[in-house]
This record gives C-alpha cells, structure tokens and sequence, in this order.
C-alpha cells in the first residue's frame, strides 16, 4: 500500500532501516519525527551529517577518530609516551581506557575483532599496520586490551604470534572480579581468573 | 573531552539524541555508522529525508499523510463513502484499520489524544476542524476509533459532546475479547465489557 502511494515515504523507510540499533517497529515512527520537524532543523541535521562525514577521520597511525591536523589528538600529544601502545578492538574500548586516567601510552584500534564465522579475518582488521608500527621500531610494549570473548582473546593470541621473536614486552589486562560486585553472584571461570591472577596484599 | 577534540562529532551526537525511539547508548554506535559510510550513501540519505520533508503532506481534510496531488488517496477514491467517517488518533491507527479490510468510508487523524498532564489540549489536535468538517453537512456517521485507554475515552467523549444536537449517528469499536487470546489471562475489565457487549450467536 505504502509503496503505490507514498514512494517518497518508503525510500526514507528503507533508508531509515540501515540504521542500526533503530528497532524495525519504531522505524516508521521515526521516518514521521523527520516529517514532523520543520524544514530548517531537518537541513541542520543534514548539513551536520554531511559535515561530520567531511571532517572527521581516521588517525592514519593509530586510527582513533580525530578532526583537524594529520594525527589524533593522543598521537599528537607530546606527554603520551609512544613507546607503550594499548591494542583495543573499538573507538568505544578507547574511550573507555581513557575514561579510566591510568593510561599515558598511545593506541591501536583493531576496528573489531577475528570472527571467522561472521567472516572477518585479520585483513578486515588494522593488524597488518599495527605489525608495520611495531617493526618500525618505536614500540617497547603492547598492551592487549581486547574484551574477554572468545573473539578478542583470538585476535590477541593471533596478534601476540606474529610479533613472536620481535624483543617488545607484550602484557595484557588482568582478569578479575570487578570492582563494586559481589562475589556470590560471580561466574566461576571469572573467579577461577581472579584466583590464578592473586596479589599480594 | 569530546566537545575539545571532536567538535563536529559533538555536533552530529546532539542531533541524534533528539531522534527519538535511539537509544542514548546506541548514539556514538550510530554516528560510527554513518561515519564509516561513504560519502556517496551519505549524501543519498540526506536526499531523501528532504525529499520526504518536501513530498510528504497532511491531507488538507483529514491529515492523513500523502504526497501528489490535493488531498490523500482515501479521501480522493470515489469508491470510498464520504458520509462516514473514522476518528484514529494517530497515522498508525489509520494503517491498522486499512488493514483490517472491513472499513469502506474515510478517517480524521486526531493527532494524538488529549492529555491534561502532558498539556495537550484540544487545541492541539485536529478536534476543531472535525467539528467543522461535520457541521459542513457532509458527514453522517461518525466512529471512535480512539485507543481504549483514558486519554483515547477522553478524546473521544470530548469530541462527542461538542457533536451534541447535530443529527448524526455516532459509535465506537466493539470492546472485548481479543480474536486468538485466552479467557483465562484476559484482563477482568476487558471481560467485562464483552459481556456487557455480549452478542446473539
């Protein structure tokens, strides 16, 4: 019905439905939000999309998303130490490492993790540069900080033996109980992590 | 930190905060995602949500949403009768009850339903030119087809009392039993009504 009468309406539907983590239910609602809006703020926002697309790219080195200048404003910065490089499978992943203030190296975005099932392989993701970083000769440890999935432990693992041989310090996370939860409600292969990774007091 | 390093990101984050039905966990996701499109599927996007914006119309006499021509294809099908006329509070009750394939005459969107808590009045839908629309003379039956909750009873009491006098016939849909559901897990007022409803087997 939709497509005989309103054509213009069904191709913004099908737009609207690449959209991910737009639930399929509510894309219409959403197509009639842009329709309800004046003509002012849509042309704002597809000026901003436009914009966005134009300025923002990825750091040709550690590709982190960056605006203005040549590098990332991690690479560019001067008090980063160069030598220390935090592997991370997201911007997401980077943001977050950020957030947590205990970190003054720089970083690799992986953008995403080894997944032969879904089909992606190492030439889907950054490894192949992250390599050439490394054997350029500016790097004295890696930190993998990939998440804990079956996934991200594979690209570390991939990672970790193509720089076999190279004379870097390679560490990764720890694993453990999270801060602020409980131990009664914690799965065991984390608690049995937590145990080999033991401290001293 | 992103306001500093990624003021164009900033920018295209608030304009997706005020999409609405995206979740505000999933707007840095989305705005990846339209970085990571090219430039070409960007600009396609862009074209058409301001072609929607400037193809897609509310029909002049019952604001259902159309594009071409002066009014919606309901109200220019010769085939549909003119005297009888559907109330729906929004463009997705209109699509519902098309799909319901029993209703041959045409509708008024309301716009939404009268909500004292949330300020919206009767001011703020299509409740004046009803009226108008009715007292033209045109009209000879009117059906509430306004969600069975408060504010939908509300609307359509509203409605009905400012009908008062006019010499036209007014009814609402049938409450019940929904078709597929079990008696057992219905709700006691639904029950209630279809028995109150109840009808000659």
């Amino acid at each position: 019905m939709l497509k005989d009468r309103l054509p213009t309406l069904q191709k913004l539907i099908l737009q609207l439905q690449s959209v991910p983590y737009l639930a399929t239910k509510n894309v219409y609602r959403v197509a009639l939000h842009f329709l309800e809006k004046d003509e002012q703020s849509l042309d704002a926002f597809c000026k901003v999309l436009l914009e966005a697309k134009k300025n923002i790219r990825q750091c040709a080195l550690c590709f982190n998303w960056h605006e203005g200048g040549q590098s990332c404003s991690i690479c560019a910065d001067g008090s980063r130490n160069k030598g220390i490089v935090c592997v991370v499978e997201t911007w997401h992943d980077l943001l977050a490492m950020e957030k947590s203030g205990g970190y003054d190296g720089v970083y690799h975005v992986l953008g995403g993790s080894l997944c032969p099932l879904e089909g992606i392989g190492p030439e889907d993701l950054t490894i192949e540069q992250l390599i050439t970083r490394v054997t350029s000769g500016a790097v004295q440890e890696i930190i993998f900080a990939t998440n804990p999935t079956p996934e991200g432990e594979a690209s570390a693992s991939f990672i970790a033996s193509k720089l076999k041989g190279m004379s870097i310090k390679i560490s990764k996370l720890a694993s453990g109980v999270p801060i602020g939860s409980t131990i009664e409600y914690m799965d065991r292969v984390t608690l049995y992590k937590a145990l080999c990774g033991r401290r001293p007091f």
